[in-house]
């Protein structure tokens, strides 16, 4: 009896030859009616997540966890909104890269060609059903999809609204497939399906990422982990330092792209602390400095660890350590960095070029706040998660992140010498 | 005691930050001293070589393979000159791929940097060493060698050489490292270091291709299995046909591009099979086909089996099949490609048309043979291997698919809201 990991996954291999070939008016068609489905469906929607809710407080789980699992009119709203956006953007399929004639009067062509197959391994938010989905579908991919057990009626609710709404524009409803048994030995099985499965984008916290990463035999682009730091130069506009500090710890520190340590130089520590200090206070973010660090800041700042400097504290935790060169921060970026976002805050062009040129993540900011490393923020108009590994896609991942290319040659008959 | 592994690895880490801060000069520098010290270096290098030989002779290792082991004054020639052409080539790093501006006044730029990292898995022949070295100096990154046993004398010298040279254009020595022990679990290990090492590249058989794919921890470009096909549409010119069979099979049978299996309309298989078939034979390709293949063809046809069909020969033996439409070709290439190259000989432009648009592989042509796919060909000026995966690069990989992008993000103190 072959395991609902292979089944789904050769039905949306099946299905993604439709999908590659598919006419962008019909994948926006499939877009509008998924849209338009989310809010005729969203009582049963409703229904299927109160099930969810209903076992989340049985278990204990805390009021934090249960409203990122909840689903409400309004956040139902915001999912068709979402696609809604989707479907006004240009298709990322059957773009000519480039075109070129050789001497020997061959022509070719590179253009963009969906993935195929692309298995999205996710926790917490059913929203994630919905968006990446859409994402995939656009970019004419099949989706496997796998959520977190918490939110499993709320998913397959989603994802049966997605495939009828697939079927009415003529496609096959395998184009969108979800897991509706969540065994973590069914995830790994998914996982090795090199045969079926061009790709897995694990979406959640650090376990989740590791255990994709770790397991997977399918290629795997890494998303997520953010140890991001602010450099404070000692040519720096510090009360411009303190408002970008604030920004990227605090406006949302659970975000990937929120900073967690503050590399100061030492010729101004003591005049940033004495700014930064309060408001971090004022903020309820706890520090933790290194000694001279913390004798510029006064009372209140924990000693900070080795361990520190490697930690993403994904809360209103900050650690701060005072250096002597920019060479002594781009050394400690370089050790300790998950290459995801940096920024240097600084007037001087000479330090901020070298900054930009050597420090190697995936986005690099001279005065301007670690929080932007965001599709959206970027202009890509689409999000399907923001990888930290080098190869394929780096940063944010729009719609070209979720394509490949081939290349047509036209001939007339010639042969190799 | 560390690893050979561990510690060549983590000087190829140490030695890659200076590379990918290098400038343009600067590694053509090193080109240029390792181009001239082949040359001058040419007595102890094929010193090197006559040991691995005489090592191949004494285990009865057959000659043709004994010939790919083998270093001759006009083969170092060939390998300098490769080298001086690497030199002409533009420098992949540091180029802008976009640039733009966010309405909150962001300015961004798309800019590519080196990968960091590249272990080289390889067999046989000793060029490899130099070849892939010098692809990857070019274009910032620090390799990691591992040849095969066979060749360690040869590759240890080759390598020495361009440590040397590349010390006197002022870059670190360990820009290349190379693995004096070839044992098995070594390169097990080397594989497993995702933080020392960016990419492994196998360059070699199934064998060693199949190794890498499944023991390494680090993200690998799977190279080289060429199932390839040809299609001859009921619409094709004849002629042609024979032409491209001929040219794709036996120009050289044992490289990845060129063609194993031969479809054939049925409305065509007796015409075609009466000009084909002598042309094969003379030239000592054996066949094996189905019913309809056969008995178009006369004697001397073995008959096929479904194995025939997924086999790469590397060898003057073709299959052939019998189809009754383009949709079967579609189906049987779907089927069984390993996603390399594909022809299709017609004169029907929308046949050609829906062929280009459905096959699913690196290249895909229209009345040419297979055998166009390489860097050099498609006018790459270089080329580190053919990847048959979809992610990262696809195809000939030149001097673009050894390198990676950041984004640099120049503000005015934004902070997001």
């Amino acid at each position: 009896m072959e395991s609902e990991a292979v089944r789904k996954a050769r039905a949306a291999r099946q299905a993604s030859y439709a999908l590659a070939n598919a006419d962008t008016t019909v994948k926006n068609n499939a877009l509008t009616y998924i849209a338009d489905d989310l809010l005729a469906q969203a009582s049963s929607i409703m229904e299927a997540n109160a099930a969810d809710v209903a076992a989340a407080r049985e278990k204990g789980m805390s009021d934090a966890m249960i409203d990122r699992l909840t689903l409400t009119p309004d956040r139902i709203r915001g999912m068709a909104e979402g696609v809604r956006q989707v479907i006004a953007l240009p298709d990322p399929v059957g773009q000519t890269l480039a075109s070129w004639d050789r001497p020997n009067g061959l022509h070719i062509d590179k253009v963009t060609v969906p993935l195929g197959v692309i298995a999205i391994i996710f926790e917490s938010r059913p929203n994630v059903t919905v968006d990446a989905a859409v994402l995939c579908l656009k970019s004419g991919n099949a989706t496997v999809l796998r959520g977190g057990s918490e939110a499993i009626h709320s998913n397959v609710a989603l994802a049966g609204v997605i495939r009828h709404a697939i079927a009415r524009a003529g496609l096959p409803s395998d184009a969108v497939t979800i897991m509706e048994n969540t065994d973590r030995a069914l995830v790994g099985e998914l996982l090795t399906l090199r045969q079926y499965i061009n790709l897995a984008i694990p979406r959640g916290g650090a376990g989740l990422i590791r255990m994709v990463v770790d397991t997977a035999k399918v290629p795997v682009i890494e998303t997520g982990s953010g140890v991001c730091h602010v450099y404070v130069d000692k040519d720096a506009d510090l009360d411009m330092a303190v408002s970008i500090i604030e920004n990227a710890k605090v406006s949302r520190p659970s975000t990937c792209n929120a900073m967690e340590t503050l590399l100061v130089h030492k010729d101004v520590v003591q005049p940033l602390m004495e700014k930064l200090v309060p408001v971090l206070k004022a903020r309820h973010v706890e520090m933790r400095a290194d000694t001279a660090a913390r004798e510029a800041g006064g009372t209140g700042i924990e000693m900070a660890s080795e361990e520190d400097w490697r930690t993403e504290y994904n809360a209103l935790i900050m650690s701060i350590r005072t250096v002597s060169s920019l060479d002594e921060a781009l050394d400690h970026i370089r050790r300790y960095s998950t290459h995801h976002s940096e920024t240097i805050v600084t007037e001087n062009t000479d330090t901020a070029e070298r900054f930009l040129q050597e420090v190697d993540s995936a986005a690099v900011y001279v005065n301007a706040s670690t929080r932007f490393t965001d599709g959206f923020e970027f202009g890509f108009g689409a999000e399907i998660g923001i990888s930290t590994q080098k190869l394929h896609a780096r940063g944010p991942m729009g719609l070209e992140a979720l394509v490949s290319y081939k290349y047509l040659i036209h001939g007339k008959g010639q042969i190799r010498q």
